[in-house]
């Protein structure tokens, strides 16, 4: 270990220089005219996956953009841990608006600066320069490690999904590292243990077969788009109750335990509100913003349409009208059993003169990994070590989709170890990553495996 | 007036070729590259006002499409009545789908069959026809006659309204005649005394001042569409009552007489519902399907929009989310109280942490004629004379928005004695009036005109 972070702080300048040989390929995963690029980036990490000494590096054919694989797997009756990134990077419009190449980085002021360096890139290399510090320096690796490196997280045609449930037993294991998140500040690094997951549906409400004159026909037939209004309003009462009938029934509840670890760590919710603009920020009574989004379902609509939407004024009673809605779910609750939940509670408040029908889009699961598990556990011993500081455990109201996956193809936890900060810019211009968090997730990641190889399995 | 009705039979035939001749004129007001056409159908029944002797014939230029005014004022004690009608026509797109020529007028089966037959051609021919028969035999009419056939009731600019009200000293009269409805059924004629106003508006909700990911804040903050639904749905309760406060104030009740004379021609609701193709009809509890579109308030939603609306999934909060909305409203509610009190109720029901702008777009006022009284049952009496049925009294769901203009800057009540039928197809191809309602109409007139001569002003 003393050995691997002298080599690691030895190498930096080199460390560096890979990074940005790997940022310049332009590998744009929505962008077909980039596809050899992004090919380019899988042939990269495959290769450096072979110099530092990894097994079987081989570039993946996935049906869409390629996946990267490598493993090493000589630490019997040890733990099984698979690093999981992604080597393609989102597209970089608008370009005039970056100040800095987004495919030409610039170190400046502390920050990596370009394209893919937040996320993915920077992140994930934290781990394979890990790797090469320990094999370089001991010939070995404290657990068996599995590196899968995708290649379509930003766009493309979302074959990893499938790819890994066909690949089960190629990327079996014990738990799956992921560095793509971001601390929940630059002094407060934190670890995310829980992601929530989401149904999606499209409701479309048909009145008459024909659009009407609302003289001739107002206060006769039940208008299809006050139909609309009156099955968005059917889905939440005015404390923020969700009230499709169960889909309470499996949602774990907040602990007194992360709801101060929540309180410790939220952004103030009047200084959220001034941010967006908005009167006071709102939801479901008897939670803050943050246990809201965290770890308690919200219901969302995403979309609404019907009718005369121009300049002015038209009489008209639409014959359709529609929504697309999502819940936002949280363990253990299931998408699918959401999904019949929803079709009835749409049926049941359908008003009377107008059918509805609900097509279900897609679904997620949520994710958890109890915060006390010894993964957990493990990866907060390794930060407090490299950081100096407990790490906050939080969770996310978003979805990592592929967390989902793991847990459902691989039964292996998600632990997301990311060393991004809100401030990355990812997905917009002048994406950055910090150096030190570079060099540090290095060193935390040689932590992290050792203290991955000490949990029971 | 046998006199009269001698000539009016004998003249058939050229009244039929000078109606022709009018019908072929394509005063299509809502298309500029036909102006010309409008004003020469409005030249043409000037010409035909002053060669039968009325006096004052001229085109009036009204700042839109040109109207046309004559009058007759020698009957000192008697009524004044206003001639109104429209000399404009509707677009005859889709041209495709007329199986006649629009503008070539063809008699066959009993109809006259083009554009502008019933709407308003034919109908208003009817009155200035009579006035013909009873000036060639008499020399003299029952009472004073205003003539007024405006331009632009289907298009163009609409100043028409505003040259009434500024006008309204040349078109002073004790009540207006309007032939521009239709009968019940070919074997009810029907006379309408109400027509309903309107109060439209748009109402905009702004929430975050930009979009947002819903796994990011779903369940911190209020979704401006989430919020579009419920204020859709704060408007109407499940018996289909409006909830806005002291919107039935002023709401004149049905009488017993009227329910029982709409029961006597209404349609029967599931007919209704099966040519709308609706499970049901619907509206508010404890009225039938006619009582509510003729005799009471009803609440459309007229388009609503906001976020993704395109195919499949996006987890969008939308910034912001608009609809629009308009009030039917009976004898005696003002649309400029219904505006205050709409936008009072939109502000005490716009949910928490968004904001809600309400805009009053445009306004009618209701048209009640009390149906027992005098000009209602002398024109009740020339129809059972004319057609050998006492005709349904009864009120119509849609605005006739001149109606109110009468109403309001010249005192006087609208009576409309149409001759058209619901099968006259106005506004589609191949719009038709039957020939026995042209000469119908004329001896009606005749009629008529002596009817009101008796009515004490």
């Amino acid at each position: 270990m003393e050995k691997a972070l002298a080599y690691a702080l030895e190498k930096r300048e080199r460390f560096l220089a890979d990074l940005i040989e790997l940022l310049k390929i332009q590998s744009v995963s929505a962008d077909p005219q980039r596809d050899a690029e992004v090919r380019r980036s899988a042939q990269w990490t495959a290769d450096f996956l072979a110099k530092i000494g990894m097994d079987n590096a081989a570039v993946l054919e996935t049906g869409g953009h390629p996946a990267v694989y490598a493993d090493w797997l000589h630490a019997p009756g040890k733990p099984t841990i698979l690093i999981y990134g992604h080597h393609d990077v989102q597209p970089e419009d608008p370009i005039d608006k970056w100040t800095t190449p987004p495919f030409d980085p610039v170190i400046s002021d502390g920050y990596i600066r370009g394209r893919g360096t937040s996320d993915d890139k920077a992140q994930y290399m934290t781990h394979l320069f890990a790797l090469e510090a320990l094999l370089k320096t001991n010939g070995t690796l404290p657990c068996n490690i599995k590196v899968f490196i995708e290649g379509e997280e930003e766009g493309g045609k979302g074959m990893t999904h499938d790819f890994v449930r066909d690949n089960a037993k190629m990327l079996a294991c014990d738990a799956v590292a992921i560095s793509d998140t971001s601390w929940m500040s630059p002094t407060r690094p934190s670890i995310v243990y829980a992601l929530r997951g989401i149904a999606y549906f499209e409701i479309n409400v048909q009145g008459p077969d024909r659009d009407l004159h609302s003289g001739v026909y107002g206060g006769m037939v039940q208008n299809p788009l006050n139909a609309v209004g009156k099955l968005i309003a059917s889905f939440q009462d005015a404390d923020g109750n969700i009230l499709v009938e169960g889909l309470y029934d499996d949602v774990v509840k907040l602990t007194a335990e992360e709801r101060a670890e929540f309180a410790s760590v939220q952004e103030p919710e009047d200084e959220i509100a001034a941010d967006l603009k908005v009167p006071q920020l709102w939801g479901e009574a008897g939670y803050t913003a943050v246990e809201r989004n965290w770890g308690r379902p919200s219901f969302d609509v995403h979309g609404i349409w019907g009718g005369f939407t121009g300049e002015g004024s038209k009489t008209v009673i639409a014959a359709e009208g529609g929504f697309k809605i999502s819940f936002r779910l949280v363990a253990n609750q299931e998408p699918e059993k959401i999904a019949k939940l929803v079709a009835a509670h749409v049926e049941k408040h359908c008003p009377p003169g107008v059918t509805a029908t609900t097509t279900y889009l897609h679904g997620g699961t949520p994710v958890m990994v109890p915060a006390d598990s010894a993964f957990i556990q493990a990866a907060a011993d390794a930060f407090e070590q490299t950081f100096g500081k407990r790490p906050a455990l939080v969770r996310e109201g978003a979805s990592i989709p592929i967390t989902a996956v793991f847990q459902e193809a691989l039964h292996a936890p998600a632990i997301l170890v990311g060393y991004g900060l809100n401030e990355d810019n990812i997905h917009s211009p002048d994406e950055k990553f910090k150096v030190d968090h570079f060099y540090g997730g290095i060193d935390c990641n040689l932590r992290l495996y050792e203290a991955f190889a000490k949990v029971k399995v």
